[in-house]
């Protein structure tokens, strides 16, 4: 495919949901690779509230320029319970036809790639692009913003290390992830956690309790606990350990920080090749799918069947992290 | 002073009080000063705990190797409730002569100069050296630590801001400083904060509503509010702005990462300046006194002076800041 | 000062020579600082070359909205040889006088301020605010950018001494600064250099072979050379020193890095302060001056006194630096 | 495997040829999963230099305690001639053999794999890790280090961009890879760069030039071009630029400071399942062989193999990030 298509010559991109370091990535090589096809694209601004409201502006090579280093969106994210609704989604496909827009790129995750299949049904092309720092898509290895938010959470742990280490304490570290425990996961072993609690692996206090013990025989001094929101609170967690051990905890809740920095590397990457992807299936003909990385490849598959499956954690990475961690 | 005093041949260094970026930086220019003036100098383990304890050993130019870019404290910290009775004090003042060392730097906080105070009473010359985050100690317009502690700070307000721009909501984020709102202010300006809440400006719910209402007006969609934690919890008043608005809040609790982190230059130079002089400082024979930073020169202050003063923030700057985010 | 003054109606600001970062803070203070005052701000694209060409435009409240962590400046920078001539600088004027324009903020160096002096003694008045990464201004204790740039030096040599730690082996780093040492003495001093090599201090070969001996018979296994630009390449004295004593050296010159980034919290408070004070200044109808900070106190001098001094260093820290890396 | 193996007792580990980061983190895996397995974990430093000498200690859990996150090597890396002749070799042999060591695992390049195979000939088996920031190894989809040094040249990259965008000019950035254009290509990707220079594809100065006009022309006014070393020197480009063109051109030349800094996450976590994964592979009785990681999972395959084929860039890759940059 190289250097356009006459099927369609308008499409569209919106980014839907929480927003993640990437998003604006995405969105550039959305609208460069439009470019590359002489296809016009537009910008739909603060997600499926602003498409029903007509929120759409046409976008320019200019109007991406020096945003791929920038965490947010620059077209703005939003929920919308109002596109929830049968009118609602009539009043979008309206908008998009009133402006001749043909096809719809979404950057977003799985709630907003249940909002795209609606849109298909009624008549408009949509390719979804899995955007969210939880990695809790199926069907692709990655999420454009995962690796951004780990690497923050990794930041802020060897932050709190240094902390750990002269004072003796242990520290309860809670991070985002409320079905997916992969940024609890992956970081804590990245950064040396003493203990990870997520939702994909039972553990019990007395576990928690045993590994804290083992660790101060081998002379740890401190101990970095790591638990993903979907599990509990850290404040639970700290008040459980202090009960039973009389040590001092101290409570991090990393909160939104996670959602924002300038994306990485990886991020940028993925987000590029998932961006310029999405145009090329669009103009390809195909609709109802969802852009995917697997082994290093791009793929895409149908929404129906990404959404019926789970996503899955690597059992095996967390057994390791409790062999390295001891 | 060039090349050695023979007054003193042992002297010591404890890090004491909650732990700061830049304390390695301030331990090292102590070993390295001392070598210089061929003094012996041992680091005390554990702050007045281990000084109690004899938990001391004599340091070489090695063992401050690599370590000047590293967060927390090599010589570890902790706070001692023993160390505050005299029989407390009478037991350090014995580890130290038992090991013939003549004179202690202590690094760290107002609490921690006390108990330097108390030594020098009994016999043992201490010159103290400001080491925390908050910079709450008078007469030095730095301690070791800020510069460092607000830049973390900023970075995660870059970060939540990128994420509040996309969503437009209001952000609470709630810093360190229980009694001095220094660090809020300063990284409430450094980050173009919509509203600083500190102990030393009384701000009302409803200047606080009304700055929040006039920025709306003037089509702001995000507001980002930073609250020292001195003031009250972040939780507290994101409750009360969204029952007055009705308007999303999120709340941020930064925590120990405000703790950690590789020392900035600037808290580099200052420990390496600090450090290097209670050295001196000790080997010309002054005692009880406290290191500052005044006009970006080395002062000396007598303990008593500076624990009798309130440490004071800049008012115009808090004017200012509420002048620069209209 | 509150609230406004009715002497001038119309200001303008421009950025001009080397970028630094902070500017845009700076000009973002300028802006909010005259909407403040109810005085009408623009803003002049491309320095003195767009300010001969008109290249002049207001400045909303919201032109400055999200560019107090950006790097660069909003409004560009250029040289001009133009502007030098007198035709150049009536060109100027006339722009400035057919909008209507007042008075001007210039935030550059000292060539910045000598072309300011020049727009004074024609008529209009102006204010000029150090921004510079060099530090090389007299009569102000900081220039903006210094700080960032200071960090940038000391993050990178904080990589490069990882790998010379594992590696073993001498390595030269070449620093900004063709008249100042500052960059290259206090990023030496705050990143533990073996050597720093600056214009304000002589330092034969034999003294640096020396010192590189010493650390050696130390048991020191790699050394890290700081040498400012103005005071010769890095690769000539990595060749001296293979030359003399047979070791591998690796040489980084770590050039353009060293401009940009966002800035830090320093600079960003530096910069509010300074771009504030410049529009204050302005309306109290002062002209010809150069806002600096002093004792930590913003502080006006006129631009004549500032350009005629020569800025210092302070040698007490070159000295600090040499007995603290043996 | 659970729990140990019988086979082997005592093992070790070395880093060699140039260092990357996340090597400490995989010599912390190698040595916490030899505990798990109840093996005697030996580091020997500084590479096959200090194997030929009998640089050889014994490592505690203790020893590996807070490296996750440090960037070089604790075990030093060194380059060898001596080992390259059968004596040296032999001598490496009888050091293992006198300190009763079965098995070897080898952090480093294909220099280093090519080593270990002479030592596997010899009787002592060993297992490779591949470790370089190149990303030149065959077999394996990634290697410790690349994603590091990558972040490192996406983050230079902006920060010229910042500056880049101030003053209008074009810049020419060179990074490393001798014989992989990998982390130019990517990293050119990621930070949106105008040209990307890389020795698996020619590119005429004509196509260059062309790109370059055609930024002009759509109103670019300032470029990034990144050259990968192995193609030539950036100063070389820029001199042809200049010649051409009559525009500015600055060159950065990163350096050494790509080797450096604490490693990302995902090296972190590769280091990690990769150092873990040699142990394994050690006890299991496989030698010759280098871990890898493919499509996610960790792999392992014969050094003769992985040593016959060639690393190959993915040129769609490069296609996309010339249409991304228009």
């Amino acid at each position: 495919m190289d250097g356009g298509d006459d099927s369609m010559q308008k499409i569209a991109v919106l980014t839907s949901g929480g927003d993640a370091p990437g998003m604006n990535a995405a969105v550039r090589a959305a609208v460069r690779r439009a470019a590359y096809h002489n296809v016009q694209m537009h910008g739909v601004y603060h997600g499926y509230e602003g498409l029903m409201n007509g929120h759409i502006e046409e976008m320019s090579l200019g109007s991406v320029g020096d945003i791929i280093h920038r965490g947010g969106t620059i077209l703005y994210s939003a929920r919308s319970e109002a596109f929830k609704t049968e009118e609602g989604q009539q009043k979008a496909v309206e908008q998009l036809r009133n402006k001749g827009i043909e096809g719809l790129i979404v950057i977003g995750g799985d709630g907003s790639f249940r909002g795209a299949q609606k849109l298909t049904e009624k008549g408009i092309p949509t390719i979804g692009v899995p955007g969210t720092i939880d990695n809790d898509i199926p069907c692709t290895d990655f999420t454009i913003g995962f690796d951004t938010a780990l690497n923050t959470i990794v930041d802020a742990i060897d932050k709190i290390r240094d902390t750990a280490t002269s004072h003796e304490r242990t520290y309860i570290i809670e991070v985002m992830g409320r079905d997916a425990g992969d940024l609890a996961l992956w970081a804590g072993l990245a950064a040396g956690a003493e203990s990870i609690i997520i939702p994909e692996a039972e553990q019990s206090m007395d576990d928690i309790l045993e590994r804290l013990h083992a660790g101060q025989r081998r002379g740890k001094k401190h101990s970095i606990i790591i638990v993903a929101e979907g599990v509990g609170s850290a404040t639970s967690y700290a008040e459980a350990i202090t009960k039973a051990t009389g040590w001092e905890t101290r409570v991090t809740v990393l909160g939104h920080i996670q959602r924002g920095g300038s994306p990485t590397a990886m991020d940028r990457m993925l987000a590029s090749r998932m961006g310029a992807a999405a145009v090329d299936l669009l103009l390809e003909g195909k609709r109802d799918r969802m852009v995917g990385i697997q082994n290093n490849q791009i793929v895409d598959v149908d929404f129906k069947e990404a959404l019926a499956k789970k996503h899955r954690l690597d059992l095996s990475i967390y057994q390791l992290a409790r062999t390295l961690s001891i």
